[in-house]
Protein backbone atom coordinates (compact mmCIF):
# COMPACT_ATOMS: atom_id res chain seq x y z
CA UNK A 1 0.00 0.00 0.00
CA UNK A 2 1.01 3.70 -0.89
CA UNK A 3 0.36 6.89 0.28
CA UNK A 4 -2.93 8.64 -0.44
CA UNK A 5 -4.04 11.82 -0.37
CA UNK A 6 -7.95 12.49 -0.01
CA UNK A 7 -8.94 16.13 -0.77
CA UNK A 8 -11.84 18.45 0.53
CA UNK A 9 -13.95 19.70 -2.15
CA UNK A 10 -15.37 23.11 -1.18
CA UNK A 11 -12.50 25.95 -0.13
CA UNK A 12 -9.67 23.31 -0.95
CA UNK A 13 -10.61 22.65 -5.13
CA UNK A 14 -12.83 24.88 -5.41
CA UNK A 15 -13.07 28.80 -4.76
CA UNK A 16 -16.81 28.44 -3.46
CA UNK A 17 -16.60 28.93 0.35
CA UNK A 18 -17.67 32.98 0.35
CA UNK A 19 -20.36 32.44 -1.93
CA UNK A 20 -21.38 28.89 0.60
CA UNK A 21 -21.08 31.77 3.47
CA UNK A 22 -23.70 34.44 1.99
CA UNK A 23 -25.87 31.70 1.07
CA UNK A 24 -26.09 29.52 4.57
CA UNK A 25 -26.42 33.78 5.71
CA UNK A 26 -29.64 33.82 3.69
CA UNK A 27 -30.96 30.65 4.07
CA UNK A 28 -30.87 30.97 7.99
CA UNK A 29 -32.02 34.75 7.62
CA UNK A 30 -35.19 33.25 5.58
CA UNK A 31 -36.36 31.15 9.29
CA UNK A 32 -35.65 34.03 11.66
CA UNK A 33 -32.21 32.80 12.46
CA UNK A 34 -29.50 35.98 12.21
CA UNK A 35 -26.08 34.74 11.68
CA UNK A 36 -22.66 36.68 11.09
CA UNK A 37 -20.82 35.99 8.29
CA UNK A 38 -17.59 35.11 9.97
CA UNK A 39 -19.01 32.59 12.36
CA UNK A 40 -21.10 31.19 9.07
CA UNK A 41 -17.51 30.78 7.71
CA UNK A 42 -16.13 28.64 10.67
CA UNK A 43 -18.91 26.46 10.21
CA UNK A 44 -18.55 26.06 6.85
CA UNK A 45 -17.36 22.24 5.86
CA UNK A 46 -18.87 20.72 8.79
CA UNK A 47 -22.15 18.79 8.01
CA UNK A 48 -24.86 20.79 7.01
CA UNK A 49 -27.23 20.25 9.83
CA UNK A 50 -24.96 21.04 12.37
CA UNK A 51 -24.10 24.11 11.03
CA UNK A 52 -27.64 25.21 11.05
CA UNK A 53 -28.14 24.00 14.27
CA UNK A 54 -25.09 25.29 15.70
CA UNK A 55 -26.66 28.88 14.13
CA UNK A 56 -30.40 28.18 15.85
CA UNK A 57 -28.32 27.94 19.43
CA UNK A 58 -26.19 30.95 18.75
CA UNK A 59 -29.14 32.93 17.96
CA UNK A 60 -31.57 31.28 20.62
CA UNK A 61 -34.16 30.20 18.17
CA UNK A 62 -35.60 26.79 18.00
CA UNK A 63 -35.64 24.88 14.85
CA UNK A 64 -38.14 22.22 13.47
CA UNK A 65 -36.50 19.84 11.04
CA UNK A 66 -39.40 21.40 8.76
CA UNK A 67 -37.32 24.51 9.00
CA UNK A 68 -34.10 22.42 8.61
CA UNK A 69 -35.39 21.51 5.47
CA UNK A 70 -36.72 24.53 4.01
CA UNK A 71 -33.32 26.26 4.53
CA UNK A 72 -31.20 23.21 3.45
CA UNK A 73 -33.14 24.14 -0.04
CA UNK A 74 -32.78 27.87 0.10
CA UNK A 75 -28.89 27.42 0.69
CA UNK A 76 -28.96 25.32 -2.27
CA UNK A 77 -31.29 27.82 -4.34
CA UNK A 78 -28.96 30.86 -3.43
CA UNK A 79 -25.47 28.61 -4.22
CA UNK A 80 -26.59 27.80 -7.68
CA UNK A 81 -27.02 31.75 -7.57
CA UNK A 82 -23.81 32.79 -6.17
CA UNK A 83 -21.54 30.08 -7.83
CA UNK A 84 -22.64 29.64 -10.80
CA UNK A 85 -19.24 29.35 -12.56
CA UNK A 86 -17.50 27.30 -9.87
CA UNK A 87 -13.51 28.55 -9.87
CA UNK A 88 -10.74 26.20 -9.57
CA UNK A 89 -8.46 26.90 -6.45
CA UNK A 90 -4.88 27.95 -7.83
CA UNK A 91 -3.11 25.08 -9.04
CA UNK A 92 -5.88 21.95 -8.25
CA UNK A 93 -7.14 20.56 -11.71
CA UNK A 94 -3.37 20.12 -12.35
CA UNK A 95 -2.65 19.07 -9.53
CA UNK A 96 -4.84 16.07 -10.06
CA UNK A 97 -3.78 15.66 -13.06
CA UNK A 98 -0.18 15.19 -12.21
CA UNK A 99 -1.39 12.56 -9.33
CA UNK A 100 -3.29 10.67 -11.98
CA UNK A 101 -0.22 10.32 -14.18
CA UNK A 102 1.60 9.53 -11.13
CA UNK A 103 -0.56 6.74 -10.17
CA UNK A 104 -0.74 8.39 -6.72
CA UNK A 105 -3.94 6.85 -5.16
CA UNK A 106 -6.09 9.79 -4.54
CA UNK A 107 -9.70 10.45 -3.70
CA UNK A 108 -12.12 13.30 -2.91
CA UNK A 109 -14.70 13.66 0.36
CA UNK A 110 -17.47 15.90 0.89
CA UNK A 111 -19.86 16.92 3.97
CA UNK A 112 -22.17 17.99 0.46
CA UNK A 113 -24.03 15.69 -1.89
CA UNK A 114 -22.74 14.52 -4.85
CA UNK A 115 -25.83 16.22 -7.42
CA UNK A 116 -24.70 19.43 -5.83
CA UNK A 117 -21.12 19.34 -6.60
CA UNK A 118 -21.80 17.91 -10.16
CA UNK A 119 -20.16 21.61 -11.50
CA UNK A 120 -17.42 21.81 -9.04
CA UNK A 121 -15.98 18.58 -9.89
CA UNK A 122 -16.79 19.08 -13.61
CA UNK A 123 -14.75 22.73 -12.96
CA UNK A 124 -11.41 20.29 -11.87
CA UNK A 125 -11.78 18.50 -14.01
CA UNK A 126 -12.66 14.92 -12.04
CA UNK A 127 -13.57 12.06 -14.11
CA UNK A 128 -15.50 8.78 -14.27
CA UNK A 129 -13.31 6.48 -12.95
CA UNK A 130 -11.77 9.17 -9.79
CA UNK A 131 -12.63 8.54 -6.63
CA UNK A 132 -15.42 10.74 -5.00
CA UNK A 133 -16.91 9.91 -1.40
CA UNK A 134 -20.32 12.69 -0.64
CA UNK A 135 -22.36 13.10 2.43
CA UNK A 136 -24.70 10.36 1.85
CA UNK A 137 -22.24 7.43 2.72
CA UNK A 138 -22.97 8.40 6.34
CA UNK A 139 -25.17 9.94 9.12
CA UNK A 140 -22.12 11.61 10.43
CA UNK A 141 -20.56 14.03 7.87
CA UNK A 142 -17.37 16.54 9.31
CA UNK A 143 -16.27 16.13 11.95
CA UNK A 144 -17.19 13.10 12.12
CA UNK A 145 -14.37 10.58 10.49
CA UNK A 146 -17.01 8.44 8.10
CA UNK A 147 -16.34 9.59 5.00
CA UNK A 148 -12.57 9.92 5.14
CA UNK A 149 -12.75 6.34 6.11
CA UNK A 150 -14.89 5.23 3.71
CA UNK A 151 -12.91 6.88 0.88
CA UNK A 152 -9.57 5.29 2.73
CA UNK A 153 -11.44 1.97 2.01
CA UNK A 154 -12.44 2.52 -1.76
CA UNK A 155 -8.81 3.56 -2.29
CA UNK A 156 -7.07 0.45 -0.88
CA UNK A 157 -5.44 2.15 1.43
CA UNK A 158 -4.99 2.36 5.57
CA UNK A 159 -6.02 4.88 6.96
CA UNK A 160 -2.30 5.34 8.65
CA UNK A 161 -0.74 5.68 5.05
CA UNK A 162 -3.05 9.13 4.00
CA UNK A 163 -3.10 12.51 4.40
CA UNK A 164 -6.35 14.81 4.06
CA UNK A 165 -5.93 18.01 2.26
CA UNK A 166 -8.75 20.39 3.42
CA UNK A 167 -9.29 23.86 4.44
CA UNK A 168 -11.36 23.80 7.25
CA UNK A 169 -10.80 23.51 11.01
CA UNK A 170 -13.42 20.02 10.88
CA UNK A 171 -10.97 18.45 7.70
CA UNK A 172 -8.19 18.77 9.99
CA UNK A 173 -10.13 17.21 13.35
CA UNK A 174 -11.59 14.42 11.45
CA UNK A 175 -8.59 13.80 9.97
CA UNK A 176 -6.90 13.20 13.47
CA UNK A 177 -9.99 10.99 14.36
CA UNK A 178 -9.44 9.00 11.38
CA UNK A 179 -5.90 8.09 12.34
CA UNK A 180 -4.79 10.30 9.11
CA UNK A 181 -2.53 13.44 9.03
CA UNK A 182 -3.96 16.75 7.95
CA UNK A 183 -2.83 18.81 5.32
CA UNK A 184 -4.13 22.61 5.51
CA UNK A 185 -5.03 24.75 3.28
CA UNK A 186 -5.53 28.97 3.58
CA UNK A 187 -7.15 28.85 0.63
CA UNK A 188 -10.64 28.82 1.64
CA UNK A 189 -9.69 31.48 4.26
CA UNK A 190 -8.95 30.06 7.18
CA UNK A 191 -5.46 31.73 8.52
CA UNK A 192 -2.58 29.61 8.94
CA UNK A 193 -2.64 29.62 12.57
CA UNK A 194 -6.18 28.65 13.06
CA UNK A 195 -5.16 24.94 11.04
CA UNK A 196 -1.72 24.49 12.73
CA UNK A 197 -3.77 24.90 16.11
CA UNK A 198 -6.29 22.25 14.84
CA UNK A 199 -3.62 20.13 14.35
CA UNK A 200 -2.54 20.17 10.62
CA UNK A 201 0.53 18.24 9.97
CA UNK A 202 1.50 21.23 7.40
CA UNK A 203 0.09 24.23 6.24
CA UNK A 204 0.30 25.55 2.21
CA UNK A 205 -1.69 28.57 0.78
CA UNK A 206 -3.04 26.78 -1.94
CA UNK A 207 -2.88 22.84 -4.24
CA UNK A 208 -0.22 24.41 -5.90
CA UNK A 209 1.58 25.36 -3.29
CA UNK A 210 1.17 21.86 -2.11
CA UNK A 211 2.13 20.44 -5.17
CA UNK A 212 5.44 22.20 -5.63
CA UNK A 213 5.98 20.83 -2.01
CA UNK A 214 4.58 17.51 -1.96
CA UNK A 215 7.80 15.61 -1.66
CA UNK A 216 7.59 16.99 2.38
CA UNK A 217 4.52 13.90 2.43
CA UNK A 218 7.22 11.52 0.97
CA UNK A 219 5.27 11.99 -2.54
CA UNK A 220 7.75 11.73 -5.12
CA UNK A 221 5.86 13.55 -8.47
CA UNK B 1 -8.56 65.61 26.13
CA UNK B 2 -9.69 62.39 26.92
CA UNK B 3 -9.49 58.76 25.28
CA UNK B 4 -11.55 58.64 21.56
CA UNK B 5 -12.62 55.73 19.78
CA UNK B 6 -12.43 55.51 16.21
CA UNK B 7 -14.25 52.91 14.17
CA UNK B 8 -13.48 51.44 10.93
CA UNK B 9 -16.84 50.72 9.19
CA UNK B 10 -17.21 47.20 6.93
CA UNK B 11 -16.58 43.76 8.82
CA UNK B 12 -16.22 45.95 12.39
CA UNK B 13 -19.59 47.91 12.60
CA UNK B 14 -21.64 46.33 9.61
CA UNK B 15 -21.27 42.90 8.42
CA UNK B 16 -20.31 43.51 4.74
CA UNK B 17 -17.05 42.08 4.34
CA UNK B 18 -18.07 38.72 2.70
CA UNK B 19 -20.79 40.68 0.15
CA UNK B 20 -17.36 42.90 -0.83
CA UNK B 21 -15.34 39.75 -1.75
CA UNK B 22 -17.79 38.22 -3.85
CA UNK B 23 -18.23 41.54 -5.55
CA UNK B 24 -14.65 42.25 -5.60
CA UNK B 25 -14.43 39.09 -7.37
CA UNK B 26 -16.48 39.72 -9.93
CA UNK B 27 -15.77 43.08 -10.76
CA UNK B 28 -12.30 41.89 -11.22
CA UNK B 29 -13.23 38.58 -13.32
CA UNK B 30 -14.86 41.12 -15.50
CA UNK B 31 -11.60 42.77 -16.60
CA UNK B 32 -9.59 39.76 -16.55
CA UNK B 33 -8.37 39.21 -13.24
CA UNK B 34 -9.03 36.03 -11.62
CA UNK B 35 -8.65 36.60 -8.06
CA UNK B 36 -9.03 34.01 -5.20
CA UNK B 37 -11.51 34.69 -2.69
CA UNK B 38 -9.79 34.21 0.58
CA UNK B 39 -7.16 36.54 -1.26
CA UNK B 40 -9.51 39.45 -1.78
CA UNK B 41 -10.72 39.03 1.90
CA UNK B 42 -7.46 39.81 2.76
CA UNK B 43 -7.04 43.06 0.97
CA UNK B 44 -10.57 44.41 1.78
CA UNK B 45 -10.48 47.36 3.73
CA UNK B 46 -7.24 49.14 2.38
CA UNK B 47 -7.87 51.12 -0.43
CA UNK B 48 -10.03 50.40 -3.45
CA UNK B 49 -7.14 50.88 -6.45
CA UNK B 50 -4.71 49.22 -4.42
CA UNK B 51 -7.06 46.15 -3.89
CA UNK B 52 -7.36 45.83 -7.44
CA UNK B 53 -3.65 46.55 -8.62
CA UNK B 54 -2.69 43.97 -6.01
CA UNK B 55 -4.81 41.30 -7.60
CA UNK B 56 -3.76 42.47 -11.05
CA UNK B 57 0.00 42.23 -10.61
CA UNK B 58 -1.05 38.65 -8.78
CA UNK B 59 -2.77 37.96 -12.25
CA UNK B 60 0.26 39.14 -13.93
CA UNK B 61 -2.18 41.62 -15.69
CA UNK B 62 -1.69 45.44 -16.05
CA UNK B 63 -5.06 47.54 -15.32
CA UNK B 64 -5.83 50.77 -17.23
CA UNK B 65 -7.20 53.69 -15.03
CA UNK B 66 -10.38 52.96 -17.54
CA UNK B 67 -11.12 49.49 -16.57
CA UNK B 68 -10.20 50.29 -13.23
CA UNK B 69 -12.87 52.95 -13.24
CA UNK B 70 -15.08 50.25 -14.55
CA UNK B 71 -14.29 47.32 -11.84
CA UNK B 72 -15.04 49.77 -9.31
CA UNK B 73 -18.94 50.82 -10.64
CA UNK B 74 -19.19 46.99 -11.23
CA UNK B 75 -18.08 46.50 -7.80
CA UNK B 76 -20.43 49.49 -6.23
CA UNK B 77 -23.29 47.09 -8.01
CA UNK B 78 -22.75 43.63 -7.31
CA UNK B 79 -22.61 45.30 -3.79
CA UNK B 80 -25.83 46.83 -3.72
CA UNK B 81 -27.17 43.98 -4.93
CA UNK B 82 -25.48 41.65 -2.50
CA UNK B 83 -25.97 43.72 0.75
CA UNK B 84 -28.94 44.84 0.29
CA UNK B 85 -30.26 45.32 3.87
CA UNK B 86 -26.50 46.01 5.96
CA UNK B 87 -26.81 43.81 8.74
CA UNK B 88 -24.92 45.52 12.13
CA UNK B 89 -21.90 43.28 13.49
CA UNK B 90 -23.04 42.12 17.02
CA UNK B 91 -23.86 45.06 19.56
CA UNK B 92 -22.30 47.47 17.12
CA UNK B 93 -25.85 49.98 17.41
CA UNK B 94 -26.36 49.50 21.42
CA UNK B 95 -22.35 50.38 21.95
CA UNK B 96 -22.65 53.26 19.42
CA UNK B 97 -25.70 54.73 21.77
CA UNK B 98 -23.59 54.31 25.00
CA UNK B 99 -20.68 56.08 24.01
CA UNK B 100 -22.86 58.77 23.07
CA UNK B 101 -24.50 58.67 25.66
CA UNK B 102 -21.35 58.70 28.12
CA UNK B 103 -19.63 61.88 25.86
CA UNK B 104 -16.70 59.19 24.99
CA UNK B 105 -15.65 60.81 21.86
CA UNK B 106 -15.91 58.63 18.96
CA UNK B 107 -16.07 58.50 14.88
CA UNK B 108 -15.86 56.43 12.03
CA UNK B 109 -13.26 56.37 9.36
CA UNK B 110 -13.72 54.42 6.30
CA UNK B 111 -11.96 53.98 2.59
CA UNK B 112 -15.26 53.69 1.07
CA UNK B 113 -17.04 56.64 -0.60
CA UNK B 114 -20.27 58.23 1.80
CA UNK B 115 -22.28 57.81 -0.44
CA UNK B 116 -22.43 53.94 -1.04
CA UNK B 117 -21.80 53.26 3.22
CA UNK B 118 -25.38 55.56 3.72
CA UNK B 119 -27.04 52.24 4.18
CA UNK B 120 -24.43 50.90 6.78
CA UNK B 121 -24.44 53.96 8.73
CA UNK B 122 -28.30 54.13 8.91
CA UNK B 123 -28.52 50.80 9.95
CA UNK B 124 -26.07 50.97 12.84
CA UNK B 125 -27.76 53.97 13.67
CA UNK B 126 -25.43 56.92 13.28
CA UNK B 127 -26.99 60.43 13.28
CA UNK B 128 -26.35 63.59 11.59
CA UNK B 129 -24.28 65.19 14.32
CA UNK B 130 -21.68 62.10 14.65
CA UNK B 131 -18.21 62.10 12.91
CA UNK B 132 -17.72 60.37 9.91
CA UNK B 133 -14.90 60.52 7.48
CA UNK B 134 -14.44 58.49 4.26
CA UNK B 135 -12.09 58.39 1.86
CA UNK B 136 -12.54 60.93 0.16
CA UNK B 137 -10.34 63.07 2.65
CA UNK B 138 -7.34 62.08 1.27
CA UNK B 139 -5.84 60.52 -1.55
CA UNK B 140 -4.05 57.78 0.61
CA UNK B 141 -6.54 55.48 2.25
CA UNK B 142 -5.30 52.45 4.66
CA UNK B 143 -3.00 51.02 5.09
CA UNK B 144 -2.10 55.04 5.06
CA UNK B 145 -2.81 56.65 8.31
CA UNK B 146 -4.11 59.68 6.71
CA UNK B 147 -8.33 59.02 7.58
CA UNK B 148 -7.34 58.39 11.26
CA UNK B 149 -5.48 61.65 11.98
CA UNK B 150 -8.50 63.32 10.23
CA UNK B 151 -10.65 62.18 12.01
CA UNK B 152 -8.52 62.50 16.00
CA UNK B 153 -8.52 66.13 14.48
CA UNK B 154 -12.32 66.35 14.14
CA UNK B 155 -12.70 64.91 17.55
CA UNK B 156 -10.27 67.43 19.19
CA UNK B 157 -8.46 64.47 20.40
CA UNK B 158 -4.72 63.83 20.06
CA UNK B 159 -3.36 60.62 18.28
CA UNK B 160 -1.77 59.16 21.68
CA UNK B 161 -5.27 59.13 22.94
CA UNK B 162 -7.06 57.18 20.46
CA UNK B 163 -7.74 53.91 19.64
CA UNK B 164 -8.94 52.58 16.23
CA UNK B 165 -11.30 49.81 16.78
CA UNK B 166 -10.99 47.56 13.03
CA UNK B 167 -11.31 43.80 11.65
CA UNK B 168 -8.53 44.10 8.91
CA UNK B 169 -5.16 44.19 9.70
CA UNK B 170 -4.88 47.17 7.51
CA UNK B 171 -6.94 48.97 10.04
CA UNK B 172 -4.45 47.80 12.61
CA UNK B 173 -1.44 48.93 10.54
CA UNK B 174 -2.41 52.23 9.93
CA UNK B 175 -3.50 52.71 13.24
CA UNK B 176 0.25 52.00 14.13
CA UNK B 177 1.33 54.34 11.76
CA UNK B 178 -0.78 57.11 12.90
CA UNK B 179 0.74 56.81 16.84
CA UNK B 180 -2.78 54.93 17.72
CA UNK B 181 -3.46 51.36 19.50
CA UNK B 182 -5.52 49.38 17.27
CA UNK B 183 -8.12 47.43 18.89
CA UNK B 184 -8.59 43.96 16.35
CA UNK B 185 -12.45 42.54 16.18
CA UNK B 186 -12.61 39.16 14.11
CA UNK B 187 -16.50 39.66 13.30
CA UNK B 188 -14.56 40.72 9.61
CA UNK B 189 -13.15 37.23 9.35
CA UNK B 190 -9.55 37.63 10.61
CA UNK B 191 -8.47 35.20 12.83
CA UNK B 192 -7.09 36.25 16.63
CA UNK B 193 -3.47 35.66 15.74
CA UNK B 194 -3.71 37.12 12.47
CA UNK B 195 -4.63 40.67 14.12
CA UNK B 196 -2.16 40.26 17.15
CA UNK B 197 1.02 39.41 14.46
CA UNK B 198 -0.44 43.06 13.02
CA UNK B 199 0.16 44.29 15.95
CA UNK B 200 -3.00 44.88 17.72
CA UNK B 201 -3.21 45.98 21.59
CA UNK B 202 -6.03 43.94 22.22
CA UNK B 203 -8.61 41.26 20.28
CA UNK B 204 -12.32 40.57 20.43
CA UNK B 205 -14.96 38.87 18.81
CA UNK B 206 -17.42 41.87 17.97
CA UNK B 207 -18.54 45.19 19.22
CA UNK B 208 -20.23 43.65 21.93
CA UNK B 209 -17.45 41.73 23.44
CA UNK B 210 -15.53 44.99 23.06
CA UNK B 211 -18.01 46.77 25.00
CA UNK B 212 -18.49 44.50 27.65
CA UNK B 213 -14.35 44.43 28.51
CA UNK B 214 -14.16 48.71 27.63
CA UNK B 215 -12.50 48.89 30.89
CA UNK B 216 -9.42 47.39 29.53
CA UNK B 217 -9.17 50.76 27.19
CA UNK B 218 -9.62 52.46 30.59
CA UNK B 219 -13.15 53.72 29.84
CA UNK B 220 -15.75 53.73 31.90
CA UNK B 221 -19.12 53.29 30.44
Amino acid sequence: MSTALIFDLDGTLVDSVYAHVLAWQQALAGEGIEAACAKVHRRIGMDGSLLMKESARDAGVKLTVKAMGRAEQHHARMLRKLNRHPMPTSGAPSFLKALRRAHVPWGIATSGKLAEAAASLKAIGVLRGDTVVDGSVSQRAKPEPDIFLECAKRLHSDPSLCFVVGDAIWDVLAARRAGMQAIGLTCGGYSESELYQAGAFRVFSDPQSLRLSVGQLGIDL
